[in-house]
């Protein structure tokens, strides 16, 4: 507080109108309040005496939390990291293992332009727009050298090309070898060992404590947690000498409160997230006053099938092989009704508008790069057919409207131009004309959350007064702003590593107050 | 905090799982905290002597707060109105004066059929599906009673029919006969005096005074405030034994608080809104741990014109001859681009995608409902053109194009479909071939923030935890769900009473806290 006040008092009132916005600005300012404490949202008294310290304290594993133990650590800081469930890796664990980013080596092995501008402006383009710009040029100017750091400093293993994903206007996306997130994440787990860093699963975050001053000091936990059993563990107080670094991840799986955001996601609807995506933390953060961004948008993953739960395996047939190797129909008609490429809205809503799962199919061509198809036809999740006729068959649609599509995609392939959906082609693209035939049903799910807290290009939680909270920092999907309306695929990775890399740097640079 | 452990210890495990959507749920409470005070978001201590003392204390003026203080008189409590700006009315005084009721004598007198059914189909047609249910449904079920209050009661005087606006499936809009929500206010104003009800001008509400048991047992103000001089006035502490009622409108001009929650609303954008439609009353609810929801989406305004400043009174030429008895028409090309009775996002992100402003026109006979025309001309932002050549000549049109469209709506017209955009006709609309011509710029104006905090269909505000913050009501645009993504025209007008009305005899019923 005295620091705000001595800020305020080296601006003039001028000064102090413009960098706030004018008039409107002042009127919006919480704060005052200098006759009835406490002015800051959510202050606890502190404890008398605290179980444990550290200098930055993250709560959450995934890559995120990870990525900022790893930099706290090497700037020199104690840290410890706090993890709910019995094992790390939040969702992250389980993530597809893509990430973007601009300006790879990847890229220019095979002659791909790209740029953090190219980059920044896809990502808003998708976000429509709802992006917060700054955050977003952190994050793709970071990207590629975020990228690097996986490889040379985690020795993260990834295949020898990028992948082109949907929304993105060129192939720009790491893919692990495992196909997975773990192929990140376990690497980094080495790393939090190999540097002595200390993780603790089943630790509950029951509350950030945040003093009178409006510095958040520590954290009151319950140690011995039992997912869900909210009151399941014994209390302990750590204390936060240098900061809280919040990494809790989305909250896709929390139906109350999503239900709140977007009633239309009720129970009924699946969720690719583990379990344990619930928001408890955004609402902490809520709790001290922390700005809520755009959580009302929250993603559908358009490659989700119903024929498995969760994220499932799938998904990677519907990515790597019928978007963009194959073709997208509705089996009432045959047609495509999509660009296959277009961003995750797009196509999730397009499919939820026809009323029933899409077909995404592709050819024997088509599935080459898709790792563990056998699985996927083990389950049941993607099929094989010897001829389009036997696919059209199974799955009720008219056999000379299915062919008649794939002989138009074979043309517009051909010719370079989709003229239909403006779809752009893979450069090692071929007709789809090699039996056998491989489909999947798709039926979106909910997969990401875009908003949450709000927090600046230093990864500092920004309060309901626009000013950072002291002691609390954020990364990841806890937070709102980079994604804007709709995430492009892959973004999420690089996000999570780029702020969480610079929350543990910014927090490690903290005076500690005791 | 007591009642919520009675109310815990009063369900089985099993009954509060079930209750709060299970598993998920539970983990995503807040709570707990019996380690370290306070527990409650946002407590503050209670003044030892109170300047004043009301049942109900209602801040803001506009619809829903006076219609909020007019029921809670009538429900035989003391209340009283805090204004923070100079005059009293808020945005609604400003406002379009039309209001949506389903089933509606003048409905009746036309032999409209409808229903709250209908209405409340249409309703969540434009949300996009995002709004609470359970608000949308008393909304509606409760519209055509509170316009017959509006008569009845308050003596308000209507045009003689039912205007039929964009994204509604029948006419369904009361229209008062000063075109403008003063003819509502005004009738408002006049009853609150009648009631000996306390109105105060110049009451910036600073602080929701929260106490540690959870409830708010009053707020302090700075009286005698000059708007937007934060530190105007004195403080007061005003004590609400029953409850305090939020009705501090939007923050469609509070441009930090907007351009975080959607970065392209800054401050080039202009607003339909008066000054004073700041965030700190949502602010302060946010820090007292009220639920964001779907703050996000940020309505802007089709029918606003670039040749004036504010809502301006183009709009009603706009609504009631362009969109209804006219063409819009992209100047670049001379053709419709949109459903001109589409939604509102629809139109104004159709009038965005052209990248300049639309022409709306209309004839001499479609002109024939507009009040204040002459204003209008008189302004510039309304202009008259003899034939459609010289129409089309001042703004750059392709006179022929302009009239193949004229001709083809005139066809339309004919065959009673609109066989391009799907737009239904008025039943008295007829060709547009009756000179002189009427036109206007048109370019979108933020005009309405549909998010909010939560409340629940007793207009109590709902918390983190999921539960009402005792002795808290919020009723109109400071609260989120009643029109999800998009809100319709008219429908504003409807919520404000309706919750309002319905803040006021709940407030009513609490019992005193002291």
């Amino acid at each position: 507080m005295n620091e705000e006040k001595k800020q305020k008092k080296g601006l003039s009132r001028r000064d102090f109108m413009k960098a706030t916005g004018g008039a409107a600005a002042v009127a919006g300012l919480a704060g005052g309040g200098l006759l009835l404490g406490p002015k800051t949202a959510g202050a606890s008294e502190m404890p008398k005496k605290w179980d444990e310290e550290f200098d930055v304290v993250i709560i959450g594993s995934g890559f995120a939390g990870l990525a900022a133990a790893i930099e706290a650590k090497n700037a020199g800081s104690s840290a410890v990291i706090l993890e709910k469930m019995r094992v790390p890796g939040g969702n992250s664990i389980i993530n597809g293992g893509l990430l973007a980013g601009a300006g790879t080596p990847l890229q220019d092995k095979e002659g791909i332009k790209d740029s953090p501008e190219i980059m920044y402006e896809d990502t808003l383009k998708a976000g429509l727009h709802l992006n917060h710009p700054e955050l977003v040029r952190t994050f793709c100017e970071k990207s590629a050298e975020t990228i690097m750091w996986t490889v040379e400093y985690l020795g993260v293993e990834y295949q020898g090309r990028v992948t082109h994903l949907g929304g993105h206007a060129v192939p720009r996306s790491y893919f692990t070898t495992v196909s997975s997130g773990a192929g990140i994440v376990r690497p980094m787990l080495d790393k939090v060992k190999g540097l002595g860093l200390e993780l603790r699963t089943q630790m509950y975050l029951d509350k950030l404590l945040k003093d009178e001053d409006g510095r958040v000091k520590g954290v009151k936990i319950r140690s011995g947690y039992v997912f869900p059993k909210r009151e399941s563990g014994s209390e302990k107080v750590i204390k936060a000498k240098k900061a809280v670094i919040l990494a809790t991840g989305g909250f896709g799986y929390d139906i109350p409160f999503r239900t709140i955001q977007d009633p239309r996601l009720t129970a009924d609807v699946d969720c690719t997230n583990q379990p344990g995506a619930t928001a408890e933390g955004l609402i902490e953060a809520l709790r001290l006053g922390a700005t809520p961004v755009q959580i009302s948008w929250i993603q559908l993953g358009p490659w989700a099938s119903p024929d498995e739960k969760g994220l499932g395996i799938g998904p990677f047939f519907a990515i790597s092989a019928a978007f963009t190797y194959g073709v997208v129909v509705d089996p009432a008609t045959g047609q495509r009704f999509v660009n296959e490429l277009a961003d995750r809205k797009i196509r999730a809503d397009a499919i939820l508008k026809i009323g029933h799962p899409a077909i995404g199919l592709a050819d024997e061509e088509g599935v080459k790069r898709v790792g563990r198809l056998d699985q996927m036809l083990e389950r049941g999740v993607v099929k094989k057919f010897p001829t389009l006729d036997e696919l059209a068959v199974a799955y009720k649609i008219d056999a000379a409207g299915l062919k008649e599509t794939v002989a138009k995609y074979n043309a517009y392939l051909k010719k370079g131009v989709d003229e239909e959906f403006g779809r752009p082609f893979q450069k090692d693209a071929k007709a789809m004309e090699h039996p056998p035939f491989y489909a999947i049903r798709l039926w979106p799910k909910i997969h990401h959350t875009m908003g949450g807290i709000q927090i600046n290009k230093e990864a500092q939680v920004i309060d309901l007064t626009h000013q950072p909270i002291k002691g609390l920092y954020g990364a990841g999907e806890v937070t709102g702003g980079v994604h804007g309306a709709v995430r492009l695929g892959s973004n999420a990775t690089t996000e999570c590593l780029v702020f969480g890399r610079i929350a543990g740097k910014k927090a490690a640079q903290e005076q500690p107050w005791g």
